[in-house]
């Protein structure tokens, strides 16, 4: 509850923040928002034991505008020496999805964009292909292919990427079955704001062909990982897996399949949580706070 | 982290508050924190939109004792009119099973007691049926049974279990498919410290031999649901469920088999909780921190 | 493997039969089978002890054509009295939809549809509100929005869901959050041939808005059932359930959009299986030959 | 249903049989069954597009005896170079457990054996330590404890486990967290008939301290693999893999104890289906018929 004036409009912060554990953290941070007239309505945090920080993620309401919640957590901030992100809850996080020629995944972000469950704003979409035109179109979000068939084209195509992050202030790459290898320096450059989704098994099979391996050795569950990208590919903090059931009479098509369904709620799952400020990094790996 | 003098022992304090809800707790109850020399290593809180209270749960590492502890967060207490819980982390709840014939439940949460992954200490398992003695002696835990025959019986049996509540100071009681009714009497005098399993389907069936009409009905998912008993048979909050899939194939009496598995990692998982501070009221919905 | 002329094209056939169960079927059946030049390369059989009835699916590769087959299969079919299907493997379902202001469960049956994932063909997406027009038409489906405000009106669309299952020969009705009860007539018309989909919850919350009261009693698991539409209000046969978990954070209309999902995908299982005859009714429940 | 005299007796039979795929094999086999007055209460096959080979299970009810099932099977077998397995539903499998110190999966398999869900006889468990000695004992199973220190002392301990094998006539072997490298020889001789547990994680870690690995990259899925022991460690025919979700604030003890409870009930899951007869290998690959 909120000790505001009556008719005051309320506003809904999400705050996350990370800096070296030590006491007293807490404390401070809560006297920051009760000093902003703000109420904490959701609060997680977490210590890392591997890397000796300290995570944090709260809502607030508060009739507080952004200046007045900056400048009430300003001192705190430089005090424990903290990453600061502020922002309005739910508001659509500006993303530029990538694609080839799949279309599972990419649809199942823009439905759910679209049906209001998925904070984000997609200004574009970039494919290799232009398999997937129509299935964007329906949804009128701008839609480019830039084909890749070699070195040079490839450049082409990531130098737009850069491009289109630049122009659009993108906040975070969506790899929708993109199916190409970053540069290392695109890796460098979308550090921390790009997602992955590759299908998994277990036990891991590495190499050309996966399902093709997973079939052979009679897997029984087959899933789906979204973690981020890092040059070091498929090995990127996990956000997010999900498994499935399978069976001996699976063939290795039918585990194809299967495992697009779960790449697409993984995909998405793992977009929604970013998007709200819920996946914080910690060294290797995530803090999800959902 | 905690400032404390490099040969002072640590003691680890788990917290939980509830109150009403209202702006500053959390800056209060972390100041207080703070005050008696204590690191915050976990916590979550709730605010429920139901009820308006507030809800939190922390885990401290401090050197300070428990008075000190308590000193200083008795001020906060009094102020936002809370309930309380100070106790230390690990500390084994003294826990009272209830049983009858069926060894599920019983076998589990001895098999995890004795292997340190349940936080109980069980000084009596009373039953109904002398069936589960050997098994319960293995355990070297003490075993009891007192037939159910009549009105009369019934209430010696009771009269019993308020005996061995009080006798050993008994914070859970167990229902580990005891499979009796409790009286009216007993579930105002075990509220919200008694927890029972039970099976669950979709969809729910009432009545006789749920597990007949679930056969009849055809259907793919069965499981269990642990609740806090009240006196309103089986509709008490509910703390955990989970389900596994079947299929036409299974007949009635395999149904019941499988429901056991769900009936005793359900059961188990509900006391952990419980055990751990983790399971808080509110109103008909249980706040589970986990 | 197949004893055909090296050139001779091989048919994919499913042929499932049920007839009281009796010793002798599956000799009788498969020399059927090997009369036709047929090779069994799948096949399921299920006795039922409730029923007493015997049910078998199979699929056959073969260079014989649907006479030669059918020709085969006659004579057995007499002998033991059974309800026969004779298709070809992959034939798509001619599908009726019924939908009304909710997109989820259409577009996933669509887009799958599209994607090749779903053997059925849709002539005709029927709705009470003209909400999904632009949904539809963008997988080129025809749509028809016909209002039911009254009984007058409601009979009118009944009737017009009748003319288009005769003039498509529909095959299956599937009701995707069509929210209407049909009329018994209707229910009587499409008997077993019309799917539904509908929220679950441990314990089975009846009467209006099952999410809320499924909120208030706390519940951990939502889930969604498939059935067969009969006049029994949400009691038909049981084709598919699924659930998914949740905790005590999650808003009533959190719980209804995490349902959602759940509906989706339950609802295109069932209507998969469905479609490659996989689904055959025991009485009260269904045979899965999944 | 039988057409056996009113008060004969009817045995149950379970026959598994593998050959080369060819038409008429089911048509020859279910002949073999009527003219063993059989009626087939449960049946399923499989063809193998992999390896050419086809699989079936029976479960058959007859008045017959052994000799007058395995004469009227006798000519099918040899004409179509079968691998046949004849058996009584439900005869306890002979088994030999092998242990180390690690308590669950031992606990585990002894509790569902004597509670009647594990169809296996134990005529002894054998270890490289006495911790597990009360624990066996109480379930009154033998038990034996043999020191691995050195080369010698473990081929002294592998040559009980042959000499254990002989003399009870062993069907099948358990590693329950054994935990032990088996001599290439001990491999071959128990070819098909022992089956490990290991962890199992997406993706999957190689080498040492797996669960260590899978904190620091902060996976959220953890699991089991119940597979066939072959000479290449850990990479046997799977039989069965489950999972359970995790998260960061998991220590990498914590992920031990929750992959335990999954190696417990994966490997009893494995025990039985193979106890069953319901396990069929298919070169790399396990056929399951549950």
């Amino acid at each position: 509850m909120t000790p505001s004036a009556p008719h005051e409009a309320l506003h809904h912060w999400v705050i996350s923040l990370v800096c070296p554990d030590q006491p007293g953290i807490v404390h401070a941070v809560s006297g920051a928002i009760v000093s902003a007239r703000g109420n904490i309505t959701e609060s997680q945090q977490f210590s890392s034991a591997d890397t000796g920080r300290f995570f944090i993620r709260l809502q607030v309401e508060s009739p507080a505008g952004r200046d007045e919640i900056q400048s009430a957590l300003d001192p705190v901030i430089a005090r424990y020496g903290m990453h600061a992100i502020v922002d309005v809850v739910g508001r659509p996080l500006r993303t530029l999805v990538l694609a080839s020629t799949a279309g599972h995944c990419v649809n199942d972000l823009l439905f759910r964009q679209r049906a209001g469950q998925l904070p984000v704003q997609i200004p574009l979409v970039l494919s290799n292909h232009g398999t997937l035109r129509d299935l964007v179109g329906f949804y009128s979000v701008p839609f480019e292919s830039l084909p890749i068939t070699d070195a040079a084209s490839k450049s082409a195509f990531e130098a737009r990427v850069v491009e289109a992050v630049e122009k659009h202030d993108i906040e975070l790459v969506v790899l929708a079955r993109y199916m190409q290898i970053l540069s290392p320096e695109l890796c460098a450059r979308l550090e921390g704001m790009a997602i992955n989704i590759h299908h998994s098994f277990l036990p891991g099979f590495k190499g050309a062909n996966p399902y093709k391996q997973a079939h052979a050795r009679g897997v029984k569950l087959i899933g789906a990982t979204a973690h981020f990208v890092t040059s070091d590919l498929d090995e990127g903090p996990i956000i997010e897996q999900n498994v499935v059931r399978v069976d001996h009479s699976r063939t290795a098509s039918e585990l194809v399949a299967i495992g697009q369904d779960e790449e697409s709620r993984t995909l998405s799952q793992a977009v929604k949580w970013f998007a709200e400020n819920r996946v914080l990094q910690d060294g290797a790996r995530t803090i999800i706070f959902k």
